[in-house]
């Protein structure tokens, strides 16, 4: 079995529990839950009961116990994830406007997992990784970047296999260098979990056909297409497989896309079919959906066995 | 009538709605609200209707603009608060505990206003200013320590008035620095706002008598001790005053020591006599219990004459 292992941001999320644009005005929220995208998506892993990791830092406040007791407790190796006595633990207020789009206050790049790097423990989990999953979110400040870009460099030489998740938002692409890195990262990517548009971004298609092509011509092994609640589409050299997503009633979805991908992940690792590998993820996906908070949605094997079995 | 000056941190805070210890779980919240322990004296100047201005940072998202807003609405001269467009705007989350006190989660030395300086707009607002607020919460980060001591000797240096409030937490006494810049401030200090036990901090004396007859002799012209609920006491050369605080029902007494300050330093410098300035900042702590939200407790002119009449 890989060990998979991934790389990036750990923040708390804190959500305001009424519609409206921004937070120019005190409201009611809830929160800190845990969050980061490659932490959702590690969690997620973890709950599968897969050997995995990763390699972050978070403060030495609740923000950063409150995601370390989470992800220990849901089977993470958080070994690699540094406490940082001087710095503080990400955080995202997120507020749904009413139509739908959400507004963001970050403090990320300023965080404790500003500063991510591949010393001691880190680099260790690196040499013992089969898999890297690397989230665009992630690449958000320089020194996080290169800690990225060098962990799948050496993965990649012994072997390994590399997962792509653009999950692109226009905040962090205003991030110095991270144009470049997005592009060494598409050149590595064996697995491409695109969501909707993001399936254009590395090419010069202008049909989704097309791009799908360029993107298999490239070297990429596997692409799958994440289009929300109109469900999923898989490609390799070989096939095309479109799966409709599941009936839930949709409370939070926040999350939802690195719960579907680190599903996909996990079984497509461990060698499962692509449609028992899409089936598993849609499951995971549309539990998602059905939580408030972005890691509570995570599921177990069970779970997801008990939904598929409905 | 001379230009009250303070410098430091400008967060909004994010208080939990329900008691507990800290945030290891989400819980009900309610914010951003405007604060900062220099922010909230600046603005009840401001209320008051006496010139007044801020040095600080803020990042260019809504917690920034929460603030901006609310100090312009109230009278304060902003042009000294920069927007760091690369920057996160500081915040503290504070959840109150079952025995009254309580547990906070600051992000404050590496937003924004961890990086204050004297240039531009900053070092002009030194320049016309007379009197200069010190708090002792702002000396947080090296860069902000540096940037009060040199506004503090220039506006020393011409003729101007310096007033202090210790106003010390444990989590920020740790600051590298912090305690030298204590002792150069308290060495220039004109007007000393201690609460309770900080009145000990500069002296070497067993008892509040021997304490502020150390501190008078240090130059300090005048001492105003803070005692919350249990009132405020006025010391200077010639005289003593005790006022009780005012019977009112105390929902949140943060930010009510920085509204009491405020009142009293600028009745102070407006020359009003020491029972007609205590009088007032009693008035002004009493009404800022009443509201909940640090800097919503700021008071006009107005509010304060009608309840002192009553």
């Amino acid at each position: 079995m890989k060990k998979i292992l991934t790389i990036g941001e750990i923040l708390v999320e804190i959500i305001a529990t009424e519609r409206g644009n921004g937070f120019r005005s005190a409201v009611p929220l809830i929160g800190p839950f845990p969050s980061g995208a490659p932490a959702i998506f590690i969690d997620q892993v973890g709950k599968l009961g897969h050997d995995c990791a990763m390699i972050s830092a978070v403060g030495d406040d609740d923000f950063g116990h409150v995601n370390l007791d989470r992800l220990r407790a849901d089977g993470v190796d958080v070994s690699g994830i540094r406490i940082d006595a001087n710095g503080t633990t990400g955080s995202a207020f997120v507020r749904y406007r009413d139509d739908g789009t959400r507004a963001f206050v970050f403090n990320l790049r300023h965080s404790a997992c500003g500063t991510i790097d591949l010393s001691g423990e880190a680099a260790r989990l690196v040499e013992e990784a089969g898999h890297l999953h690397v989230m665009g979110t992630s690449l958000y400040a320089p020194s996080v970047i290169e800690t990225v870009l060098s962990a799948m460099r050496t993965i990649k030489a012994k072997g390994g296999t590399i997962s792509f998740d653009p999950n692109l938002r226009p905040e962090i692409l205003k991030s110095p260098g991270m144009r470049e890195a997005l592009q060494e990262v598409i050149a590595e990517t064996d697995l491409f979990l695109p969501s909707g548009d993001e399936l254009f971004l590395f090419t010069q298609a202008k049909s989704a056909k097309e791009a799908v092509e360029e993107l298999l011509a490239q070297g990429i092994k596997v692409i799958v297409l994440k289009q929300g609640s109109a469900g999923a589409t898989y490609h390799d050299a070989q096939r095309t497989l479109t799966l409709p997503s599941m009936p839930v009633e949709e409370v939070d979805p926040t999350g939802a896309g690195d719960c579907f991908g680190a599903t996909f992940v996990t079984f497509w690792l461990e060698g499962a079919t692509p449609d028992v590998a899409l089936r598993y993820a849609n499951a995971a996906g549309a539990l998602a959906v059905t939580r408030i908070g972005p890691m509570e949605g995570a599921s177990t094997r069970a779970e997801l066995d008990a939904l598929l079995a409905r």
